[in-house]
């Protein structure tokens, strides 16, 4: 088995060296949108996808082989280290639910900090099986849900609009919630380190409700334990010998961009409802930055997306910048605009 | 009938006029976190409070009985407009559903602009009723929902994750998304000025969902309709005569803070996301801000809400600044923490 050596097009890009061309992937590429992948899923349901490494592996690849994505990121779901921690989970197409919320400090105390090693051996598997079917084409991401948006989950039961029982822990009973944040951070670390020492080549902290905050509340939750949990991985041999680019995404991180950059990562996911080039100059030139495409802006013309990814591309410059949707890419997409998105990529940014 | 003079402290402060203390009123004030509106409504459904100025004016005024607050807001909601518009909305407790989204040109063409005097007579009438309550006590609100949020509603046919409906129309047909953003602009203002002849001392125009698109596609779509709204009702007599106060509000407003002051309100609405200094900064001095506590917030202690709220004083200083929550009251809020939010506000600023 070769792995991608450390000069990969995505791997350069995430630590800001030159490149020849912008690298280019998509949040949830391997998804609904993709007749392939469903054609998959209409076989095996969900969880048994994200708990069988040959599914799992074969829906990770196709994007690669279909559009040429420049990394690969692991199929999975940032809920899968809640069952092993305590917690039952369902995946109904309405969307996830965890069965037994958390809304006392027992149910807290409780929770198990698993090795994921013996709780997850799925994910591992999947890891080692994609790495061979990828045989050095492009690198492989890890990923784990965040601390405070995996808290999210873990206490509302699902989705949310406004986030009460959150809140209510948050701001009503802050050590309980510092408590759940440390568990959630050393099971998000221990993971993304177990994933980097099967083969992943990078990995993605996703903070897709660190956003719902304000910025006093962002640096004392969502950002404090990202830390925790950036902390963590730097202090791990294996991703310091393969010196493993780390990306912490945070939806919605406009109000927060005085302070993102101090989260550690080497790169920054972004939004699509700001300005990249505006999050440049917030966060300085120390890391590198990912995004920022509405995802509903693929529901655009191919010569409208061509047009929006040159602003893009022109907003975030050539140095430490690698495209992707500002959020996972919608089921109701065509894939043939997926397509003129990469397509418009590789050639405008090559040419610029 | 006495009128609040215009020398009331939240008009005052909405034109930036010097004020003894920071007035304070809160989104959804007359709702579901209250025991007498909750009494109100067990004897008659939401639809049927909005319709009977009766009782939409005895939960008007229940806030201002209970709290003191500094401007009492018509009992109604933003959706109140789509019915006389052609789409029928049901409200069930499970939020509200237009049962006949928008989906075609067609669709949109067929819509009407309603003259509110006819179409919503039982908003004008509660108005009325309600100035003789309040009988010159605090000013009156009136509002309407803001073009862009409106056609979220019209095309999704509810609340949303991801508005795809609302993006596949924006960007996959821009025309037809004019043609729907056009005729709701001009909904909007009609109402908003039959509101004022009918006795409303200020107008908030809500862009709930104005914070879901681009930099650009802000400018674009919310702002521009806004925008529309704000020239007609400045160019009406009755707005003019009587120096009627206009509030924007986007929730979300961090990644569009270049353009937020360039809609022609008076008064810019502030979400909890954001730093109020931070907004202040980027919007200058021309405008009033009006914010900016975490819903949320209100599950911290009183103690907690106290710090909280000196530390938004602080950073919006005294002149031109309402406080308010940063979007509508939580239903699972205990009035004991609204009121120790109110008084807090209403001694802190006074010694500041």
């Amino acid at each position: 088995m070769s792995r991608p050596s450390s000069e990969h097009l995505f791997l350069r890009a995430c630590r800001r060296e030159p490149v020849e061309r912008t690298p280019i992937w998509m949040m949830r590429q391997a998804g609904r949108y993709l007749p392939a992948y469903r054609a998959v899923r209409s076989r095996a349901s969900f969880l048994d996808l994200c708990r069988t490494p040959e599914l799992a592996c074969e829906v990770t690849l196709q994007p690669i082989d279909e559009f040429g994505f420049d990394a690969a990121i692991l199929f999975s779901d940032i809920l899968i280290t809640l069952p092993p921690m305590g917690l039952d989970v369902a995946f109904p197409e309405s969307g996830p639910k965890i069965l037994t919320p958390i809304r006392t400090r027992e149910a807290i105390d409780a929770l198990v900090v698993p090795d994921p090693v013996d709780a997850l051996p799925y994910s591992l598997e999947a890891i080692r099986l994609i790495q061979k079917g990828l045989n050095g084409r492009v690198p492989l991401i890890g990923f784990a849900g965040a601390p405070l948006t995996m808290l999210t989950y873990a206490v509302e039961g699902g989705g949310s609009k406004d986030y009460p029982q959150t809140k209510k822990l948050l701001y009503g009973d802050p050590q309980a919630a510092h408590a759940l944040l440390d568990k959630l951070a050393r099971t998000c670390a221990s993971f993304l380190e177990a994933q980097v020492e099967a083969g992943a080549d990078a990995v993605q902290i996703f903070d897709s409700w660190g956003g719902i905050v304000s910025p006093g509340d962002f640096r004392e939750y969502p950002l404090r334990y990202a830390k925790q949990v950036i902390a963590q991985l730097r202090a791990s041999p294996t991703f310091a010998k393969r010196n493993v680019p780390i990306i912490y995404f945070v939806n919605g991180c406009a109000p927060y961009l005085d302070d993102y950059a101090s989260s550690g990562a080497d790169v920054l996911g972004v939004d699509w409802r700001v300005g990249i080039d505006e999050v440049r100059r917030r966060v300085g030139d120390g890391v590198a930055l990912q995004g920022n495409l509405d995802p509903g802006a693929l529901f655009a013309s191919p010569a409208e997306i061509r047009v929006r990814v040159a602003d893009i591309l022109e907003r975030a410059g050539k140095t430490g910048h690698i495209f992707n949707l500002g959020h996972g890419v919608l089921p109701e997409t065509n894939p043939e605009h997926v397509r003129a998105m990469v397509t418009a990529v590789k050639e405008l940014s090559a040419h610029s």
